[in-house]
């Protein structure tokens, strides 16, 4: 087992919930005052950051709302790593994949230059495509399974003439790899009936489950689904934390700390 | 038709082959005397621009080459857009696809901001997942339908229950949505029996072709089987072209000149 995803489990324990804060900074849902900052996007998740490293297991970045500046993005992303908590575990939601040579570029980007634990992956291109970042010993690639988006319908969902649907035949490839204790799966938690089948193929991976909150994922039962003795889910929540409702009287920092132990709090266990 | 594509089909017909010249600055392939520039990135795609800006028909640049260093990659595939000849259709090999929310950042980098013509990208999650590329009306979505790598084999090959191959299902899929006119797909030269099939369900769009070259796939039954009246291929070579072997007498300059009129020689028709 990869240490990190040992230290996962810990931090599970300990703090007895499943909650990865989503960091999607995008320019075009931000206040004045956080749009007058010379570095908005370090400055928006910073504010996120100090509100929640008591409590988040993990932390996914979505790459895109940095690339989307450009070079002056990636400064920005740069910038930021310094300021995610160590003890976490940080993804870097890029969701990348080509041909060996090429995803080798990629992951030497995300994990030696900036240092994530892990990074999301496309599957189509099959597992070599994959390689590069699967023989880094002490990260994880999270792959794309089932997510929680409707388009998952077009392909993902679709059933193959070997049995079950396409996501399954792509955790079943993945996880018989000699890769597979440095894998984990996203299935988007707007799928809660799958869980179960999924936990029955693969009792002991991890999940990254986005599509709680804006997306309406049911959350309480893709915990009782879900969940495994190692903790077995990391399950994302972006907006309904980085953009809470105004309230009279209560700044946008005390918003974000009420929405952080909000969601901590709805997926506490035992 | 999209008015680009008009123009690559305008630019086939005037320069008689499919010649798409690949970007892949790879640091670790660079001689002394490129490492030691400022900005070898730029410098080396230079190098190659010059050499063939009166023959290619496209250019595809690499992403990855590019993001490995961070910010400082960026800076340089920045500069490196205004070095690009216009009249050339601007391929970002990025391979990216998220949900639709994220995917519009992805857009906005590489058709506003950078100016590309057109973008790779991978089909697993479906087709609101690509939407907010597809929703450029003179920008181009090359999406990835059957790749030159061995992996292919693990999920783009494999029979899906509906009859057909997975890969069948994804050229169908958006060949029959309402912006199949804005699209073009990824097919492997390796794969050259393929062509005969896709040709027969899809006999107007333009494929693009990498893995001639270094991954041996077959050029010439590559021509024949997928050409169309509009040209129909934009075949693509990278290390063939960028890493000549040295020869006496000869500059580098010298040698990539003579691999870009050799490829386009192979690639020639009436």
């Amino acid at each position: 087992m990869v240490k990190k995803i040992q230290e996962i489990s810990s931090l599970i324990r300990q703090r007895k919930h499943f909650l990865c804060v989503g960091l999607d900074p995008d320019l075009g849902k931000m206040n004045a005052e956080l749009l007058s900052q010379e570095k908005p996007l370090v400055r928006f998740c910073e504010e996120i950051i100090e509100q929640s490293k008591d409590i988040a297991i993990a932390y996914k970045i979505n790459i895109a709302f940095f690339e989307t500046l450009g070079s002056k993005g990636y400064q920005q992303l740069e910038e930021l790593m310094e300021l995610l908590p160590k003890e976490c575990f940080l993804i870097a939601d890029a969701k990348r994949a080509d041909i060996g040579n090429t995803s080798k570029q990629y992951a030497n980007f995300f994990f030696d230059h900036l240092n994530f634990d892990a990074i999301t992956l496309h599957p189509y291109m099959g597992v070599d495509s994959l390689e590069p970042f699967l023989q880094y010993e002490n990260k994880v690639s999270i792959i794309l399974a089932l997510t929680s988006n409707p388009g998952a319908i077009d392909f993902e969902l679709q059933e193959m003439k070997t049995g079950g649907a396409l996501y399954k035949q792509v955790i079943s490839t993945f996880s018989n790899s000699p890769f597979s204790d440095r894998i984990m799966f996203v299935v988007g938690a707007t799928r809660p009936q799958e869980f179960v089948q999924i936990r029955q193929w693969i009792p002991h991976h991890f999940l990254l489950v986005p599509g709680v909150g804006e997306q309406g994922g049911d959350l309480e039962s893709t915990i009782r689904n879900g969940r495994n003795g190692g903790g077995g889910l990391l399950i994302n929540v972006s907006r309904g934390i980085s953009y809470p409702a105004a309230e009279k009287g209560k700044t946008r920092v005390e918003l974000i700390r009420e929405r952080v132990v909000h969601y901590a709090r709805l997926m506490a266990i035992d």
